[in-house]
């Protein structure tokens, strides 16, 4: 499906700093995920927030997923004009604006959205009233990410009440996006959300959870019927140290160029915060340089990236460094093109089709 | 000069997340710095990387800027696209293609740039051999910024030297990105390395210091010729926290709406690191909430911010939050457009031609 390989080595194609992303690896954690998923009994629907790539969102609905998620109107509008035709954005959507956008996105194609409050359901009511299409809405649930959500299965039902009593919006079931490392507890929670909205004998289809960090700790639950993962398609340093994969499993690296060496133990990349970000994830550093293991980046500015070695042997002007970054989805937002690889060789530019969408 | 405002507020017309660059700040920003430096006698060359608008390069041009800087070879190609005529690329060009384009753009304004080593003098001299224009070369110096630059200033003489020697290339003078709260020290640190290069029999026509944290702060110096502030322009959280400005001087604002008032002291907004970004600047939180002072930004996600508030008044669903980011450069560069306004009053959008321009 994905593209292949042309003679020529991205080594002597891409100028720095570049994003690379390596097609073999993409294919191989798309499949690992897909057999997990199968394993547990839960449909895929993947976020695209990671890549933003219509190409990749289409590889993962050829392996198996049912739809995708999105976060934002923006990135949806982008994976409805490439045909993608079962999105579930997982926003509280708020403004007349935005809820004007929605209204024509759910005559385009198959459109669920989520709300954590009366407010939030009022808006929609009040945009799909009228509506040509109806829209999924599920439930969102604060099961201990402390961000948008519901506190309480009690309150999640009153919510799914209100939703199904509402004409235009067709109560769809339960999310999370559980703090990572507590997937299957805020799995538990959702099967106690489900059992009392479907105790109050309202139909509840979905129960979504998410997360690649615990992706590969999941057990199976009673309720849950879907799992939400962004980040398993590239990976990166997070959750390689969080032991959710291999630095093997990295899709996604930042190529670098060494532009000064100007003392002992200190060499200066031309990747700063521009491509790299400053994500930290409670990590020290902003990546992890394959080439070196002696190479620490300790620091980063817009457009330089501090390296720190340890070896006698200092990286020369000129010399290619490749940085797996702390988090991957952050970076792919940071540029216009990526550059599709396997292996040593190149594939092609693909333009970040939804890059920068923030409404 | 530059655009007035219609009959509209902002506050009817601009969808969030949104970056608001206030024009009546910008002026007051541009003419206060211009007159700082006429005062220590120093040429003004402002760093476009924080706004990366044409429009605004302009203005500080018209202001009395004798040029601009910018730090990739992409902002100088887009600048030099615009009408600017004087630019300076604060970075070492490294390798082939770069060199190429470095030619290129040299052919179509007045171009300098900044070399650390002999690696990167080397490039610019097989580049610059045959060219049809030359190139300035300045020299850079590591006054205790401890990222690129020669270590001392004997060792800026034995590059000034070598640049002087190299057809193609002039000499242009001895440059630094000062450690904030350093700028003194650093421009005396180029005072000593301008003498060495002055005494060899070297003509050194500038010296050029830089940072807006310092430019306030700076007395006059025997040698420096040149101030290249950047963020004076917009200002920032991390200027307010430096004593470098007030709040009121911040031109540059995040416009958020509340999506989730989820539990008590805890509210969620529309902007996340892709508006924001992670950078902390060693402050604690990422952002000062203009219209509550109880309100503390506490943490990011891609797409969420966590507010936590003190007073008993949550902030509700749909309202509209403004947002003084900690670092303004790096936000100009998440958003395709920005939102010109003056005070209440909208003028219109300005796409960021600059952004995203890291090679």
């Amino acid at each position: 499906m994905l593209p292949q390989a042309g003679p020529l080595r991205w080594r002597n194609v891409v100028d720095t700093p570049a994003v690379l992303i390596d097609l073999d690896v993409v294919e191989r954690n798309i499949r690992r995920c897909q057999e997990q998923c199968d394993k547990l009994g839960v449909t895929v629907r993947p976020h695209i927030k990671t890549h933003k790539l219509p190409l990749l969102a289409h590889a993962q609905l050829a392996a198996g997923a049912v739809g995708i998620t999105a976060q934002k109107i923006g990135e949806a509008e982008v994976m409805a004009d490439a045909g993608i035709d079962d999105i579930l954005i997982t926003y509280n959507i708020v403004g007349e604006r935005k809820l004007g956008r929605l209204r024509r996105l759910a005559d385009r194609c198959r459109l669920s959205v989520v709300a954590d409050s009366a407010s939030v359901i009022e808006g929609l009511a009040r945009a799909f009233a009228n509506a040509r299409s109806e829209i999924g809405v599920l439930v969102e649930c604060d099961t201990g990410m402390q961000r948008c959500g519901v506190l309480t299965p009690e309150e999640a039902l009153k919510l799914a009440r209100l939703i199904s009593d509402t004409p235009g919006l067709r109560f769809a079931g339960v999310m999370t996006y559980p703090a990572p490392g507590q997937g299957n507890a805020a799995s538990e929670w959702l099967d106690d959300a489900a059992r009392l909205i479907r105790e109050a004998g309202i139909e509840t289809q979905t129960v979504s959870g998410g997360g690649t960090p615990d992706l590969y700790a999941m057990k199976r639950h009673a309720s849950l019927t879907e799992y939400r993962p962004g980040s398993y398609i590239y990976n990166d340093r997070s959750l390689v140290a969080a032991g959710a994969c291999g630095v093997e499993d990295c899709a996604l690296t930042v190529l670098t160029t060494v532009i000064s060496s100007p003392a002992r133990g200190r060499t200066i990349v031309d990747a700063g915060t521009k491509v790299l970000t400053s994500d930290l994830f409670g990590m020290s550093g902003y990546g992890m340089v394959l080439e070196r293991a002696d190479c620490s980046v300790i620091s980063l500015n817009e457009e330089h990236g501090r390296i720190e070695y340890a070896s006698e042997q200092a990286p020369v002007v000129g010399e290619l460094l490749r940085i797996v970054p702390n988090h991957a989805c952050v970076v792919s937002n940071m540029v216009d093109s990526v550059h599709l690889v396997r292996g040593e060789y190149y594939v092609r530019a693909e333009p970040v089709a939804a890059r920068g969408q923030i409404t």
